[in-house]
């Protein structure tokens, strides 16, 4: 595949005009051939109205043609192999394996979309048959069904330059919707990038879709894509990324004329509780996998343990001890970028400059510039709770141990947390399972997955997985970023009112010639 | 019933320390006794943290007792009989007959709900299975289900004072939800919100629930509602009112420390497009139908219709005729407020005041001082679309006959109305149906409820029904304020993964106790 540095827009490859920019291996922070132009806004406007331009087409789609569209996606994606493993390692430092396993989580996710777009089931079919005996006033025929909001603005995250990116999870989900999408790539992983929107554009024309389907644009900074959530033309946004960057994105739709809803992913440290029978096993084991979860992808993973509370005493001192003795051989792994790199260090720096806070262990720096030792932390509950800083997400391999006294102490901790993606439980015995009743409530108030004796990475796509939670975890706790659920985001209920059979969208006709599951009069009807 | 002039915070009458004020009887300007005493911020932060205190016992409660509650707040408030329905009258001018419909309403919503409660489908359990052999990694057991948001803040309307107010579909989803409801009363109609409100207080304590569960709160103008929506114990906004009001909270939620969502029902003007073949027919019939649909209630429905598109020439002249012919024999009818009535003479003299805009006709002024004569403006369609007067809400009965040329017209005119919580469509022969096919894709996407052959007006309480729209007609496309689907507003989903049955909430235990509904690996299983 030829990278041609360009923009991608409805079908086209378009040369930007507003400056360019390189992609950086950040292993050697060399630059990355080629040089990627950059959309002036006028650019980025044919994008935005060449998916508005889309949207009657394809969001009226019919249902084997709309998932095909998602599954030639899935292929052409495969077809580019190692090329795309290849690029996408220079350009982020993660390794080969793992950017295999990413590609197959991208191409499963389009493919279970697919699923999701046959089986019709989010199109929330409700049907009140008319009663004209009704009193005081005769019923009419009533029908509801979720129709997409329109052209989706989606950002590429850093972290997962694939499974969140541009053919990742919040385009599938929009696409399936029926909502056309301008993808706003993350600047560090621009060939990556172009490969997925080429792959992307090809099934647009495979599948013979209005080219306004998709597009993809490289722009400076954060000009563009603030542009791109003010421009009129656009229903919805999806972001996985900074707290800063969210809230900014939060505030432009905010204040737009219509204002728009933003789904942004941003900022949690992931809190994990370890109740005192937890502590009556194997008690290297359990330091290894919080050790592997803290710094596995460099720690640079959404779900990363920032938080371990353990009891104070002998139990959680053998804990802390066994993290001690592991960290120190294990190597720091190259980060995303020389920024997210030096973000990290002025985290740490933030942690270390505490009182109170001690740093309980490090592992040794990388063989690059970019690659931190990992370190970890110690602290008590009441300088946990008494300090923001604690509170912050430090994106990468940091975290910190908190020693806990009982389970009040534990309960009072978690009620000042922040909103998180998710919490997790180690438990053994009666006594840490009435412990964990009582934490349970409070928990489920502040995350999105509560997870029992596991760790919190590791994001299956499903149909009962919740990646969210409240803010600042997300900008809409309503909704998941990841699995099946997460269509539901870029749909809204209309209802249609005595409207004649001829009239009537497919899922709604009497024939029901899509075979939707329906809800009629309340009650469930297979399609 | 006693009036005591209180707001009623967690079970207690206090006497708010911050002013007083009285309702107004419209059709005499006079004061209605008892003096309404203005709650402290002080005062409402013990409504909020009673709320706070109930979230936990009241999230968790049993369908049964929790159904029971709805059922009972439904019983008590048909117990307080013509009292209600005189106090409504006398603060509203609102008729005996109307307010006793909106009481049914009010009541039917409520047990609806109930049902919905026993059903439990509102509460989304999915559940995934483990599949220990799965690969490249074991799945987990992960379950999910939806909570409730939190407390949530309900805004009383004005034009609703039973339905859409203390308990209507904003309080009945909420509760039904699971959240605990602080209402700010509307200083319209104070003794009807008391009445209301001691009905929910004794079916509080009916059902031995935590008090906090409900409170009404009587507040200075908008002060106390912009503090109820600031409070960090508010989890979500109900608001049915003007797109200034609405605006305002939308802004205060989008800039707290923690955003939270804002259903505000604001704006519409609700476009009925006559076609052609519809005037083929019986044109004084259609005629009187859009006259009562204009000036029912005083025109002070959400779904008032506020423009009529006909066809330019000798058919669109007959019907203009009919209702120029019609309307000078009807009286004015007392509007909600001295207020209200003065706002409806400003849009008045703003439409008057527009070039080629035209009086065709007007009522007579009602027996009150806040009785104003309807009136029906025309304009053809270049005026409309060129004329953002036209484009805004004239609350009351107010309505423009807007001409226009042939389908290409119509079309383009509905491209530039602004979200709408309905459309109505008038079809009778192939040639309309051809243009319909055309609009409605366009309609579609500017509004919550589509019409054929039927007036806007009259909203039925049912699972299909979408009272909602894009902005301004509401805050928030995705959800509608009437009908069952209104619960999902409160609503977010939490996953559970690997947690042990003695610790899964009732509805995702294998056993499934509470018989919900389930998605099971992504296939439907009843409960």
């Amino acid at each position: 595949m030829t990278l041609n540095g360009h923009s991608l827009i409805a079908g086209e490859a378009i040369a930007g005009t507003s400056g360019t920019s390189f992609g950086i291996d950040p292993s050697t922070n060399a630059k990355l051939e080629p040089e990627y132009t950059l959309v002036s806004e006028d650019q980025l406007k044919v994008a935005t109205e060449a998916a508005a331009a889309a949207f009657e087409s394809f969001s009226t789609l019919e249902p084997e043609r709309h998932a095909r569209f998602l599954e030639s996606i899935a292929a052409n994606v495969e077809a580019l192999g190692e090329e795309l493993v290849e690029r996408a390692s220079a350009e982020t430092g993660l390794g080969a394996e793992r950017l295999r396993g990413e590609r197959a989580r991208t191409v499963n996710q389009l493919r279970l979309f697919a699923a999701v777009v046959r089986r019709g089931d989010f199109r929330g079919v409700r049907i009140d048959p008319a009663q004209p005996e009704h009193t005081p006033l005769p019923r009419a025929d009533i029908r509801l069904r979720q129709v997409p909001l329109g052209p989706v603005a989606v950002f590429g995250a850093s972290n997962f330059p694939l499974a969140f990116s541009v053919a990742g999870g919040d385009t599938a989900s929009a696409l399936a919707a029926g909502c056309p999408v301008v993808v706003k790539a993350h600047n560090a992983h621009p060939g990556t990038s172009e490969l997925v929107g080429q792959a992307v554009v090809r099934a647009v024309r495979e599948n013979d879709l209005h080219p306004g389907v998709f597009s993809l644009v490289y722009g400076a900074g954060t000009s563009i894509g603030q542009a791109l959530v003010a421009d009129p033309a656009i229903k919805a946004v999806g972001f996985t990324g900074s707290r800063a960057g969210g809230v900014a994105l939060m505030r432009t739709a905010a204040a737009r004329r219509e204002p728009i809803p933003v789904y942004a992913e941003m900022s949690s440290i992931n809190p994990v509780f370890v109740l005192p029978g937890a502590l009556g096993g194997d008690v290297e084991t359990l330091a290894r996998q919080y050790l592997a979860s803290v710094t596995g992808s460099s720690g640079q993973l959404c779900t990363s343990p920032g938080l371990l509370f353990v009891p104070a005493g002998d139990d959680g001192d053998r804990l802390a001890e066994a993290v001690a003795a592991a960290l120190p051989g294990q190597p720091g792994q190259t980060m995303l970028t020389p920024g997210i790199a030096s973000s990290w260090q002025e985290g740490f720096s933030a942690l270390e400059a505490v009182a109170d806070v001690e740093l309980l262990a490090r592992g040794q720096a990388g063989p690059t510039e970019n690659a931190p030792a990992p370190a970890v932390f110690g602290a008590d509950v009441e300088t946990f709770t008494a300090n923001p800083v604690l509170h912050e997400e430090v994106f990468g391999a940091a975290s910190v141990i908190v020693r806990y006294k009982g389970a009040e102490d534990l309960a009072a901790a978690a009620r000042t947390l922040e909103g998180q993606l998710t919490a997790s439980v180690w438990l053994a015995d009666d006594g840490d399972l009435a412990t964990a009743a009582a934490l349970l409530p409070v928990l489920e108030g502040k995350v999105g997955r509560i997870i029992v004796n596991g760790w919190p990475t590791g994001v299956e796509v499903g149909h009962a997985m919740v990646h969210g939670g409240p803010f600042p975890a997300t900008s809409d706790s309503r909704t998941t970023s990841v699995g099946t659920l997460a269509i539901n985001r870029f749909l809204r209920p209309v209802s249609y009112q005595n409207v004649p059979q001829e009239l009537l969208p497919a899922p709604l006709q009497d024939a029901n010639p899509w075979h939707v599951n329906r809800l009629v009069d309340g009650a469930a009807e297979n399609g």
